[in-house]
């Protein structure tokens, strides 16, 4: 299998985008629209391709539908970048199942917040990752995001899995600037484990300072942006860097900032792709798209941020 | 098929409880456990029997294991009293699927908490479950449980559902009395909405005060506590409801109060099954079965309370 | 003095409204309105009075106002209920001179909610209470007020500070039945030890099932109402408690949810009462008085409920 | 008086750190120390003094000692740098009180969170401050500190106040730094307007892009390490950027990681400060100083971190 030829990079360094999942409705993929949405993508120059996050709705999925997406964006991407493929689940054996369809379908690596039904504690939640990373099949990156699965991964047990058998990294989304700070700091001795940031307003301060990149829902729009902004931050541009921020800033005040619910991030994201003919912005519930209104803001927002 | 002489009375009235999920491993049932531990159950005179709830940690299962399950219960019962499955998923195709399997297996009605990984708000969870209950075969309890999903099925979003088709009462595990009091109020014209309370500290103040009954864990050890207490406050016999009451008391406060996790709950309940000598006491990820330290004090407290 | 011939009985047993404070303006005391209010609350044959708690505004007053309310009100009360006044304070200094100025102006008792800046530890309230009561110069009643503190006293805490010099009680406002339950098992060897209810949405379950009464918003309005019912749970008359209950019910879901705020239960209580013509409906920063709008729900409402 | 030749400049850009309060015990100033004090960190080369902040136990102190401290405090400053006072306060009336004696005292600003017992709205926090500006005899820094006053400035609420008479900046202890980028974006066209860091492990990537300087607990210890750390960042200079950030980050994970509770970062810089012979670790209540053991482990990293 050609992917098979993809070696995932360690540390994993740049841009992995969480790509948002295309739906025609609730249970049918958008296959064409996933097709023009990944070489939209790839052709950004991106470092990876993260599915089945938070971005892409996977815990709203059906498990047929999500390993469908999984051989279809391993098929499409054709190891031309890492493809890391979300497990997390409230189940053990499901996330392993889906794990296991990931490696069959040739990507290279899985991606696992904490189990997010019951409320484990820390020594819970290392026996757990103990227990898991062995029957994982894939490089293992731990996924840190409390405001949706209402646990932290605390730093003392990330740097008790960084020495579990396959464990590459982790994506922080908690937007908690401190937190990433000690992690990098306890992991100092680690120099393969990769340091991901999971919100795109805070990857300048992650690359210029040390951290490995990030992941970033705006490259499902707009991935040259974010790469640019990647390599200005790496090579310590200060004046590239302060610019391209300065975009990035705008796409989220104004994308992600409709409606008034809380997913009106995932909401804008879906309705500008969908705006610029790439792919459908059905959402499945327990969300829907926007309504004409919000759809015109979305379209407007397009054009003035020169998003094409 | 037996079971489907049983029919669901409306409003569903008494002890309902929520059975734990007997395992003999993460993915394998303790089958004859399970038979043992239903019978106990019905030995004590209760009104029905909910499966795959929290305390049956069915986030914790993968979907064969639950199906599994949903069929021997229904199979055990044989109609005697109705089987309530609990079909709570983030995705809304796979709750579909539970609830078909439940039809299928002989189930007289489906459970449903909110989907718990993002977060929705009231209008969206409206939405959600106007779209979902036409697909349902089974009627529907609601369940309140914000400790666990985050979200609150807010009272005015009970009161639109209860016109929705189907749906058939709520359990309500907030623990928040004044929550309980405002349903009771928005709903007083819908006299066959079943009422249910989830925690049992609280059933008695329910059922003296117009609550239809209540779903009780400690009911999987001692089920006819739980119904005697439910006819002593039926029927307003306070004196006897005094001395009951107290005996709920001293099992909570004993039976789930060891060890230093929120889990301890459900640690306990099936560390003293397994005391007794019905069921296995595992529990799948991300918990884990009491050491002996823990299990030492379970057994006494079971010999303390009587409990055989 | 007068008020030094009212004794506090132990247990404190019945309602004990928790005033408003009467404002003309943020730094002015409507001492007309304060008269005429506690003339209308006593006339309800309520069995004390609890001035400078959430409901009194205290946090939101300077300290000057708030040794002009005791004064006053000791002075109008003239010993004929029990006053208790609120220390609540996030320092400890000022708690102490507050309860100071209690004594001397004639109070009864002091009421005390945790420090609720710092997040402070149990071990460390623990320590905190050991070290304020043998400073105190009036029995001291704990209160229980975590979504406003964010602080719990934890049922082991109450323990524990019930065997300090003075404690004669708790007033527990979090709502959660399960706690309230939880310190009457912890307490049972102590039965001159008040537990009173802050909800009054809980009146009838607590006096029902052995506790001693209840700290009731609503009795600024309608105070007898309030005392019948808890007569009427003390003598377990059901029937009765079920019909005043539904008043009260009715009051709570009606007076106290206009507006969008939290603060709807202050508001409502302040409104209701101007429009009684008993005193002016000024609220203190960081809240204002209803509007034209919420001021004319709040006047249908008193008349549909049949207050005046 | 001297120390109104002090002008604050606009906007503040610096070093500004929140000093700690001296105790001899909880109502008496460690006037020795606090001279000390003083003078160790101005020696520091820093660009004012914060006093009256979460870091100088504010709510935990009497009127009269934080009165006696604002004085202290000017009268040894002398006007070598502003000095900037908390008000932060419940109490509206309270909060001009103290603004009226820091003004009398000879300091250069004020530093309010919002009120923090009552959930106020985003509307009623905006009221509150509207109210409150005309007030105040000096400038006002706006803080945001939602892990303990439980309320957030929202960024909206921010740009309106910063069109309020007298409103010079915020500082924001927040730690979300998507937050911080947010105000930047908004106040854009307020290029007077301070935006300073809470967090001093967030301070580079504030300084860095744009931001103008931090309120560093640290520089109560070691007040050149962050002015050093300000000026490297200021200047674009990474390298020493990172290695002084390193020294940073050890602080803090060995000060203010002593200890199980949260307040171990006040502890922790109090009993370094006791090791250093500056001044008294008392801690008023709730809190207490560090025992034996925490003290040890406090005095060994001041050494391996070669604080003297």
């Amino acid at each position: 299998m050609e992917s098979s030829s993809c070696i995932l990079s360690r540390p994993l360094r740049g841009i992995i985008p969480p790509m948002i999942t295309p739906l025609l409705d609730r249970d049918t993929l958008d296959a064409a629209g996933l097709e023009r949405l990944i070489e939209h993508i790839l052709a950004g120059g991106v470092h990876g391709l993260f599915i089945l996050g938070t971005t892409g709705e996977a815990p709203s999925l059906s498990y047929r539908l999500r390993y469908e997406l999984i051989e279809r964006t391993c098929d499409q991407v054709k190891g031309r970048v890492p493809v890391l493929v979300g497990i997390t689940d409230t189940s053990f054996v499901e996330s392993v199942n889906v794990a296991c369809k990931a490696r069959d379908a040739g990507a290279q690596a899985v991606v696992l917040a904490p189990p997010y039904y019951f409320p484990a504690g820390q020594a819970e939640l290392r026996e757990y990752l103990k227990h898991l990373t062995p029957d994982l099949p894939l490089p293992l990156f731990l996924y840190n995001m409390p405001s949706y699965t209402k646990l932290v991964f605390e730093p003392e047990t990330i740097r008790a899995a960084a020495d579990f058998p396959g464990v590459a990294g982790i994506k922080d989304s908690s937007g908690n600037m401190i937190y990433f700070r000690q992690l990098q700091d306890l992991l100092k001795d680690h120099p393969d484990f990769s340091l991901l940031m999971g919100q795109e307003e805070l990857l300048v301060e992650v690359v210029l300072l040390g951290g490995h990149g990030g992941v970033c829902g705006g490259a499902n729009l707009v991935p040259k942006l974010y790469v640019d902004l990647y390599n200005a931050a790496y090579s310590k541009d200060l004046s590239k860097v302060q610019s391209l921020h300065k975009k990035v800033m705008q796409l989220s005040n104004n994308i992600y900032n409709v409606g008034r619910f809380e997913s009106s991030y995932l909401k804008g994201l879906k309705c500008a792709l969908s705006c610029m003919g790439i792919c459908s912005d059905f959402l499945a519930e327990p969300f829907h798209r926007f309504r004409r209104a919000e759809h015109k803001r979305i379209q407007r927002y397009i054009k003035e941020l020169g998003i094409t």
